[in-house]
């Protein structure tokens, strides 16, 4: 069985458990915070980041992005990437949206601030940070609603990787406390929809130590 | 035919001029500066960013890692991928790796401190910066001798994506006079293999506006 390297609040190792749960892929986890540098972790990825997949034939695989290709390249259940070559490049450019942009701009500057301070520096957030990255958490909440104003999913009329990418940034988003939906109702029916999907549902009771959830978290009626 | 949006050192374009020369797909090039965030460039790609390719069926294709991935599996011709999901899992990682790690530990810096301040700031670049960005760019040095110790290309058997983007990132870091082998032998004649190529010998006569490279960069013999 696969081993999942991974931390309650990671992004990526969040959309790796969605996309294995989407497929049925049975996994274990072990806790890993790249932060710590452990033996183990730097062995499996000398670039020392979650998520990491380990433990059966071949190398481990490391990356969220290598793993979702991986296996929707070798498990045909739900297909994740889009049918035709035009589909998939407008699901890998959104699941680089979110993964690159949205992260970078967003997601990051709230896990520095709102985790890793609180965690690992023991210092309080620096309030201007924080409504920087709240800023750009609406402009990516902007151009979900747009996206949806032409399409049932965010990369066309299926599901895919570019949702489920989303759906694990905004998550942690949420966690921190960062996301409000006021003003963007396209977008709060479709992540009410993917919250009640088992694959998130079932991630949605983790807890990071030492740090709670907003109360209506892991609601579905939020 | 298609028109792809780059500028002469932006190593993502690089990348997918060298993987269409591969591929022998005919493109036509213009010039685009993404600190100028013009209108064109602006309404193909929201994020902003080179390289977009433009022109043929459907919308335009963004992000170089799209692109790649789109042609390999469009065109039949020199596969750049791997062969088998294990072997496409080890390019993608190194792509990834020298398309996020690389570039934002040396090659990003590099481009900040000596083209970006000096075409667009008209600042002098910051040499302490110059010297953590050439640390950097030695460690991914010491990674592709490392690999190539075990590998006659970076992801095993075959020329593969993971060799381009590394050359192309490589090729901006030479260009702007951060590059060394000294003490990379085998990094040094893989280097030169690529330098060989067709596909990036034809990119080498460019040259950015108001920055010339180093007489070295554009000999097969450096």
């Amino acid at each position: 069985m696969w081993t999942l390297h991974q931390f309650p609040l990671c992004p990526f190792s969040r959309k790796v458990r969605i996309l294995l749960a989407e497929k049925d892929v049975e996994f274990a986890m072990q806790l890993a915070y790249p932060w710590e540098k452990s033996d183990e972790l730097m062995d499996l990825n000398r670039a020392g980041q979650t998520p990491v997949l380990s433990g059966e034939r071949g190398g481990p695989l490391v990356d969220s992005t290598v793993i979702a290709e991986y296996f929707d390249e070798t498990v045909q259940k739900s297909p994740l990437m889009g049918s035709g070559a035009s589909a998939r490049a407008e699901v890998r450019r959104l699941t680089i949206w979110f993964d690159q942009k949205c992260y970078a701009e967003a997601v990051n500057p709230l896990l520095l601030e709102r985790m890793y301070k609180r965690l690992v520096l023991r210092q309080p957030p620096d309030a201007r940070m924080l409504r920087v990255a709240g800023q750009a958490l609406a402009q990516h909440l902007d151009y979900i609603e747009y996206l949806l104003g032409e399409r049932r999913w965010l990369a066309g009329g299926s599901f895919s990787l570019a949702d489920i990418s989303a759906a694990a940034h905004l998550s942690v988003a949420d966690y921190l406390g960062g996301l409000s939906f006021d003003g963007y109702p396209d977008a709060k029916t479709w992540y009410s929809t993917i919250k009640s999907r088992p694959s998130v549902r079932r991630l949605l009771p983790d807890r990071m130590e030492g740090l709670s959830p907003p109360q209506h978290y892991d609601k579905l009626d939020f």
